[in-house]
């Protein structure tokens, strides 16, 4: 017989301590209202897994007027624009000038560090090692779910029930939420290519981040520091990174923003060598009785434009409003809107981050027509005062609404 | 043994009689270089064979600031603003407010009517029923090409030779000037639909033209006139016109535009249907030699968006100040760029055409996310202003340059 599970009654039960936990979490908190965050992983690994990020005004915003401790202001980097590069040629766009905005580059392992100190410092219940093997009672008053406690603390290996009013699935990706319960529906694009992503010992190559379309395919030149930068070409979602030399990577990369403008990549020493995937996903809708989902664990967008970690935390201002108002009032209207208000958000995003990886990309076997129509829609957009502001304005973020 | 052809020298040799052949040829003349058009169809033929126009500002303006006596100002009908219906909702985008500038409804056989009108007066030589049969010369300063005068007049028969300094190939998207010589490329595109069109004996349904996006299709709910209206409804390219009733239309065009808001179309006695082609077509480069392609001799966009008309104007526009600069220096600079110069624009209007006809259209079999993608992209577009001014900008019309 399975050994008794200990009982957590609280009002909100996460499940996912990533960043749009965490952030859930906090803002809870801040408002006065009990909850718990489940994680599976460990707070090192997360911590230490490198994944880039680009955080919209918005996402800056939260961080830094809800009390979070961030270093996004000493640490991140602030990018007023970006170069939009085609047919060899540079194409600046002033964000700043545009719509008033910027982004800025911040690591989203990063935001997760800031935002589990400002759990500790404030004594918030985040449980990390901790694995979910049950969701249920979805559709009563009272959502439940199970975790077994894992790490090498006291109390490893026990079980526990969280009882909440409310169950948010903040679980990536993979949801466990997502998977327990069946959606109306699911919506799935798989895109004929990955990307081939590096870090590299080098000097910037260029101010802001250069989104390149070329004949051989899109490339993307980032900045990490002063002396890491990273990089991205698109590249077969097959592709095994131990086939690619440096020399074949840094011939690759140069090929693809080559231009009669003597544009010169800055090289050097590449100490990290990976294949992200490429793929959209959006379940709908993004509700179930009293469970809610937040982020990948609800949609996922190609990295073109950089908008997954931005929409987490969208998501989550909007579940937190509905949240703070149903303990309030005990009204669950704007619970009940939750679902289509943030799949507003996210639809654009899709579209965003799509029409941005159709512009920017060479599918291998693409139809003419189709590779010099995004040249053609390339030349649109920066000739066009408006067309860089449409681009811009998504780029830098939608205003939370 | 062939009959002997009488010589026509001249400065430009037009192939082609339709609104962009003539246009040039008002032009040439209004700059004192002589010219000849000619063109395989009767006048009649083209003044009553009816088709849609919608002229952007910079079109109208072609036509009423170069002394063309045009009626488009007095029978034309301006309008200010579209209507992006979808998820059966009206989203007006006001061009006025947006961009400062409006559209006008006049079609293109009446275009042709007025231009062949300022020839006549002014005395320009343009031969109808008259059939080129051969282009040669082309890289040559003296660029020739042989017609037969048909029709009924006194040299019905007879066969001319045209020698000119320049040749222009104006003879629409059967070309026989561009099927005469080799390009470097032709883009083409197909699309998995076609449009039904209707003339109806109807009031209008409402003040602007409504594009509409729908889960069967789009609509276009254009006007004509008080009493009579222009629909188009998306179709498979193989449907027979015959094997659709009036009620059978109406009902598809009702499903097609309804929602929540109750909007209703107003019914009348249809008198005309068709079925219309889509495709893109471009050739590349618009010159061979002293030849230049113009309109749709050179290119072919859906008419999502309506550019046809005003590209093949846009082309002209261009080419005459190449000619007019040809002519007065001897240099050909301005000839040799004219491909360059025109193409911009041309690969900018088909990006437009086919982003319009992806955001409004749905294929038969198309991949559910791509469809809500489609939504999101038009809650995108007509939820930002700067979304609103890049589509009306476009749909205006870019400056001519």
């Amino acid at each position: 017989m399975a050994q008794p599970s200990t009982v957590i009654a609280t009002r909100v039960g996460i499940v996912g301590g990533g960043p749009a936990g965490l952030m859930l979490s906090h803002l809870l908190s801040s408002a006065g209202i009990e909850n718990i965050v489940v994680e599976s992983r460990d707070h090192e690994t997360i911590r230490t897994t490198h994944r880039a990020g680009i955080l919209e005004a918005g996402s800056v915003a939260l961080l830094t007027d809800t009390g979070v401790d961030s270093r996004v202001l000493t640490h991140g980097d602030e990018h007023a624009g970006i170069d939009l590069r085609f047919a060899g040629e540079s194409h600046p766009l002033d964000f700043k000038d545009l719509v008033d905005a910027t982004v800025t580059l911040y690591a989203q392992n990063e935001v997760f560090t800031d935002l589990a100190a400002a759990r500790t410092r404030d004594g918030g219940d985040v449980r990390f090692s901790a694995e979910v093997t049950e969701v249920w009672d979805l559709e009563t008053a009272t959502p439940k779910f199970r975790f077994t406690q894992g790490g090498d603390g006291d109390d490893a290996g026990a079980s526990y029930e969280v009882h909440a009013d409310i169950v948010v699935g903040a679980d990536g990706s993979r949801s466990f939420c997502r998977r327990a319960v069946a959606g109306e529906r699911e919506y799935r694009f798989e895109y004929p290519f990955a990307w081939f992503g590096i870090l590299a010992e080098a000097p910037k190559s260029a101010p802001e981040l250069i989104y390149a379309n070329s004949p051989s395919g899109f490339a993307l030149i980032s900045q990490r520091s002063e002396s890491v930068q990273r990089m991205y070409f698109q590249c077969d979602p097959s592709e095994n990174v131990d086939d690619w030399s440096e020399d074949r990577i840094w011939s690759e990369l140069a090929g693809r923003v080559a231009g009669p403008d003597g544009f010169e990549l800055k090289t050097g020493p590449i100490f990290d060598k990976t294949v992200l995937g490429f793929r959209s996903f959006v379940r709908e809708p993004l509700s179930h009785g009293r469970l809610f989902l937040v982020g990948d664990a609800g949609h996922t967008v190609p990295p073109t434009g950089a908008k997954g970690l931005n929409l987490a935390l969208a998501d989550v201002k909007v579940l937190f409003e509905a949240i703070e108002s149903f303990c309030a009032s005990g009204s669950d209207a704007l619970l009940e809107s939750y679902s289509d208000t943030a799949l507003r958000r996210v639809w654009k995003a899709q579209n965003f981050s799509s029409w941005m990886t159709s512009m920017l990309h060479t599918p291998p076997g693409q139809d003419p027509f189709v590779a010099r129509r995004a040249l053609g829609e390339l030349d649109a957009v920066v000739s066009s005062r408006y067309g860089r502001q449409y681009l811009a304005e998504a780029y830098t973020g939608w205003p939370h609404g």
